[in-house]
């Protein structure tokens, strides 16, 4: 592996409500010096899962995202509150989002989001063994849950209203995963 | 679909030289109103390049994140300079990353990276027919590249240096694409 480069400074470019952006200077094992600038992640990281019910469909959830301006098909995911486990987190956003709570939580991956300038990572988990049970959410309008056949995840990915790269990522991963174990 | 949300008000947040955050003041159509915090999305977008050499080798590439302050394995990608259609973007990034050219370039898709808070997309694209050509680009150091066996890519998905969704996403996309073309 190389060397990595020497963090000569950290220090706030920038701030908001919900984003911090950092200025992290650096210099690299071969003498060059540059000031990257990147989102720093707070909290206690995020949970993304891939639910699937008795009848083998993934429960995505249809939700307007600000980002983009747009409604978006997603796979459900959600903070970590302080002292929650990724699997109680899981559960208890999954009730939230889609009104299930799932018996059986396996760890699939901990993605980046964009490592070169964000610190934001999320944990891949596949929820099975989903029974009914809501909880009250933030959401400012009920989440629509849409049903997709876990067999048919290609088209999936290629749906044009199913574009997050770390969503698409988590149905491959958890299809590889779950045929695995049933092979 | 649902109906969109009425966008209020849109307000600068915070700004650095990279980054600009901004306030989303929407009105839902059920009445609740919500004040969300995006990171908006600047310039002309950026290519994620699935590049395949002559022996089903996908190229890699080991580069330093400021995101993580770590050596992170990971896709070739860029931004798209002014002017550069994403075929012309993907082919300069290689040249610049891993020191080759692509003669066939095929688009794969568009990709959000969060978009519940970020507008950033990425075009996802597969290069094959590669020649040495070599660009000078603005890393302060060369980047390692990488070969990785296409066939191989559920245990690439898997490795803990190979973190990133979107480059995981790219792998099993390209995987499907060359798939469903030579079948």
């Amino acid at each position: 592996m190389p060397i990595k480069p020497e963090v000569l400074n950290i220090k706030k470019a920038a701030s908001s409500r919900l984003f911090l952006v950092e200025e992290l200077e650096l210099r690299f094992s071969n003498g060059e010096q540059r000031t990257y600038e990147r989102l720093a992640s707070r909290g206690y990281g995020a949970v993304m899962m891939i639910a699937i019910d008795s009848d083998d469909n993934i429960l995505l959830v249809r939700e307007y995202a600000g980002g983009i301006e747009d409604y978006t098909l997603s796979l459900p995911k959600g903070a970590v509150d302080k002292g929650e486990t990724i699997y109680q987190a899981a559960d208890r956003e999954l009730k939230e989002e889609i009104g299930f709570g799932a018996n059986r939580i396996d760890f699939l991956k901990e993605m980046t989001t964009a490592p070169n300038y964000m610190g934001h990572k999320l944990k891949a988990v596949i929820a099975r063994d989903l029974y009914p049970c809501e909880l009250p959410g933030d959401e400012p309008e009920p989440l629509e849950v849409v049903k997709w056949p876990l067999s048919d995840i290609d088209n999936l990915a290629l749906n044009p209203e199913f574009t997050e790269g770390r969503a698409i990522a988590g149905l491959y991963m958890a299809k590889h995963f779950l045929e695995n174990q049933s092979g």
